[in-house]
């Protein structure tokens, strides 16, 4: 499973004021906390930002990268901001994120490609928006992987996002995104999946063992990334025991690891 | 899910003396626990008190019986036994357990016919035994569901027991149960799954954590029964949860209900 830590987001209580003072050693200490807890992957998002987003995301990268040894996932819904975050980036970075509109993947395919970097891709299309079924979103996401197969990008550097929406929204809402990810998985091999799960528990109490819980079965779909807190234990508790059971962690040994570290103390 | 407590089984700590000295309250105090605590089927079990068995067993169901208004699991692998058992019991009772294997096939079909029982069938034959792989325990499974069928035992009836084993002495031993689930699911519409998780973790720590992970993958393959302590919090939890997520939870009636009772405090 791949970790995205995602503590430095300026829609977090906290960040929005370090990043506009630009203190480093708040961002630093996030950067920081993330790697030990097992982030491969450092989010960056100044989104809510957008005046100074243009200047913020580079500055974020920078100070996270000369903090930790670790690739970012430079995060933007507007390619200018990812273009100017991704020209100081080292090493290969997770961009987040292409989409299947036309205009959205048309600005942000050429960073793709440029930078070479890997790509969290939505399952949204102009005609579709966020497709209601699980059927319509397998479609977009079988376009979308094609159509970036087709300008270079292969499977291997694709993290299809299948949308996590609130079960109280609506009561299928787990299903279709459990349904899109074997869906998918099934006709493109070697794709990879990348979500964050808080969404689904919006609006019920117990946020906590709903989120944990939808973290295994989305494993069990075939679910390999994902965006969270990895200093969340029961979450990473929950994805140890998951790899265990699921034969993708050979000999249990990281399963051991993290039950000597304390890590399964939940 | 259909939930059978496990509690009274005379291989747990107590309930041997209980049962030798037929210490009604021991007994009615442990049926009266799982039942607060959501059990559809309370379990009874002496098979460890092989001598007397055959006297323990009714016994056993008429003192539940009498406490609870509950129907049991009737559990041993000893046919006699589970006559004696059944010849007291009230209401549908879940026979615990059938194989495949010709001398207990004939054995326990005919009290599963005489008294119109639900059965928990286990994938097992003679030709091979508790078989290694998912792919023959999906033919064991099949086989004995169609000879069932014929013997006028329907689908809705038969609760298949994929047969649970440590991780920890193959790494692919969750996998080939989740494998069979799914496999028999497929094939047999309106068939029940049962088992119990607590072997899987076997011999590694933080069992809580295994068993109630693997639940949650369970009920995604189609798991929709199974032998636990309904006192069990982390277990019943995950089991709330996931029904939820799996839209299987009309409005999360079920879970805002067991949240409103403290259910989920773990």
């Amino acid at each position: 499973m791949i970790i995205v830590g995602e503590k430095i987001n300026t829609s977090l209580k906290g960040v929005t004021e370090a990043v506009q003072a630009r203190d480093a050693d708040f961002i630093i200490n996030l950067a920081k906390y993330q790697q030990e807890f097992g982030a491969h992957y450092i989010d960056v998002n100044c989104g809510t930002l957008i005046d100074e987003e243009e200047e913020a995301l580079p500055w974020l990268v920078e100070v996270v990268q000369a903090a930790v040894d670790l690739p970012c996932c430079v995060d933007s819904p507007n390619p200018k901001a990812l273009a100017t975050g991704l020209k100081v980036h080292r090493g290969q970075a997770l961009i987040n994120s292409i989409t299947n509109e036309n205009q959205r993947y048309s600005e942000v395919l050429p960073l793709v490609q440029e930078y070479q970097g890997k790509v969290v891709a939505l399952v949204i299309d102009d005609e579709h928006g966020m497709p209601e079924t699980a059927q319509l979103r397998i479609k977009v996401g079988n376009d979308l992987i094609r159509r970036l197969n087709a300008d270079g990008v292969e499977n291997d550097r694709i993290y299809i996002d299948p949308l996590v929406q609130p079960i109280s929204s609506g009561a299928d809402m787990g299903v279709i995104v459990l349904e899109t990810i074997m869906g998918i998985a099934q006709m493109n091999p070697g794709i990879h999946f990348m979500c964050g799960m808080s969404n689904v528990s919006y609006g019920l109490p117990k946020r906590g063992l709903l989120n944990a819980t939808f973290m295994a079965l989305c494993m069990m779909a075939g679910l390999d990334g994902a965006i969270l807190d990895p200093g969340n234990k029961r979450m990473m508790a929950t994805i140890y025991a998951a790899e265990a059971l699921l034969n993708k962690d050979r000999r249990t040994k990281r399963y051991l690891a993290a039950f000597r570290s304390g890590l399964l103390d939940i």
